[in-house]
């Protein structure tokens, strides 16, 4: 059986919703859960969800603040939820980590700890952005502000290896954020890695997008450098938050809207979903030599749930078995 | 009087809003317009608005495409409404130039004809963004796919100078969007880049900001390289209009909905305005010897009046001489 371990103490809506979401996962899909975090502030939250044979507390007396700086961390906080969360792999405890916490501390932690895979030049970050069609995995976000063409490339590789083996997509479509969607548009990096990604056969490349194209969907994997794919994440991140606060303030101001806000009520909750974030729960820090999965801070229950179960998949499907596999039949 | 040469032939929406954002523009504000574009399309639809001794229709046989290569139209359609737009600064016809087409052929035509302003490395489009206290202007958003931090520096000078004389905003407050806000995070580029905006008293740097502060409005300019900045723009325009397709669809989905529509509208259309990148006209290409006005293509007749009403405040303001005389003290 899978082994998980969760971090209680990640995320800004405390350990009650880490639990909750914990147990819904286990009531629909069978694994062992470590629970990391305070024993005194764990236990009887397990304790009201009744006993569960498959969950275990493991005591961490540290904890990594939202705002901490990662380097810190990683001197300061070994003993953290996140220290000990990515450390129970090492010790062969547990086969993955899931938490809703600091990102750059559980990077840190987890290149530091479990390393890379043999034949990954650098790890990213992936995330889920919501689309038309669905949803596109776009990476990295944020482990790597600068890049050169082949680390797009091994990217590439490991985001339609991770939809392949845990979303059955056949071959997933890879485009390449550029600006401009010709060929020999772009910039230095995003020529190079065009070049390199078209001469890949593994890789099912479709071309280069622009920004506007992403929530099209017209891709299943989308490719850029860490700065780009954070900025463009956060700030896509702060105009959903922007545009459900205006909707908000616009229902309360005035009463012709207020009658027609209950009406509306089901609609909005509708959108907010489809364009929320959390909804895929987590994603993976592809490329290190273990799994540990990121959530937003933000996540309620659901999204908690929802990683809890792709942290299943990808043990499951043993992505990185593939990864490494594949990389190693790359000519690179 | 200020003398603005208008394209008629750019824009999705076609010669017939363009002039009727002419006619608006010259209602409340004196200036000349060159409308320049095909005679006969033209000045029946000019005809229509009355009889205006400040407007005169210059002939321009050719039309750029709105997904011409721009490289394409320089060369083969000099005598486009872009290319004589242009051109008619360096003739002495005009003062400005503003367009809602090809936004690649502009920048092209532009360089090419006029050159860049005197101490100028690389010219740099802005934008308007709107931000939860008005806007900012972000630069560069497409004219320079790899920049310098001496590119950066500059861009930081033109974006000041241009809110603080077209503006009125005091020594306007420029932050450099990064990954990470404190000093020490970001990519090579913008390490380089905060250093140098950081020892150059000449620009009011409040520091790095990430792509989730942009809306807050935390500064008045915010600084990127073209290419990230093409990207969050064109990403932020396509939520934007993905949520207010979204709204449309929850609309006439289902009676209860349809019921309340009525009664938001007012607030949707608020909401939807204050979103809207159009709501700012025109943004200039900085950094040119003259003045070219690049326009959303699909501006309304609203966006193309604001332009025309910057365009002035651009020429009027002698912007161009103030970033030539202080990229004159800058000592890089």
């Amino acid at each position: 059986m899978t082994r998980v371990a969760v971090d209680a103490m990640g995320g800004d809506r405390g350990p009650e919703t880490i639990i909750e979401g914990l147990m819904d996962a286990l009531s629909s899909r069978e694994f062992e859960a470590l629970v990391v975090g305070d024993g005194k502030t764990i236990t009887p939250l397990l304790n009201r969800h009744g006993s569960h044979s498959d969950v275990q507390v493991v005591h961490a007396q540290q904890v990594v603040g939202s705002h901490e700086a990662p380097g810190q961390a990683v001197r300061k906080k070994a003993d953290s939820s996140i220290g000990i969360g990515v450390r129970l792999q090492k010790e062969g405890r547990a086969d993955a980590f899931v938490s809703a916490g600091n990102t750059g501390a559980i990077m840190a932690f987890s290149l530091l700890t479990l390393g890379r895979l043999k034949g990954v030049n650098r790890p990213a970050v992936a995330a889920f952005f919501p689309t038309k069609k669905g949803f596109s995995l776009v990476l990295d976000v944020g482990a790597n502000s600068d890049c050169k063409a082949l680390n797009l490339l091994q990217f590439a590789l490991m985001g339609s290896i991770y939809l392949s083996y845990t979303f059955d997509k056949e071959r997933p479509e890879v485009a390449l954020l550029s600006m401009g969607e010709e060929d020999t548009k772009g910039n230095d990096l995003t020529l190079a890695a065009h070049d390199l990604l078209k001469s890949t056969e593994m890789i099912n490349f479709v071309g280069n997008i622009e920004g506007s194209r992403i929530l099209d969907g017209v891709a299943d994997v989308v490719i850029c450098d860490g700065f780009v794919g954070n900025a463009i994440l956060k700030f896509g991140e702060s105009i959903v938050e922007y545009v459900s606060e205006a909707i908000k303030e616009s229902v309360n101001s005035g009463l012709k809207a207020k009658l027609g806000a209950l009406m509306l009520r089901s609609s909005f909750q509708k959108l907010v979903g489809r364009m929320s974030y959390e909804e895929y729960g987590g994603a993976p820090l592809l490329g290190i030599d273990g799994v540990s999965f990121i959530c937003h801070g933000k996540s309620r229950a659901k999204a908690i749930r929802s990683a809890l179960h792709s942290t299943c998949d990808y043990v499951e499907g043993r992505v990185n078995e593939h990864i490494r596999e594949q990389l190693r039949e790359l000519s690179y």
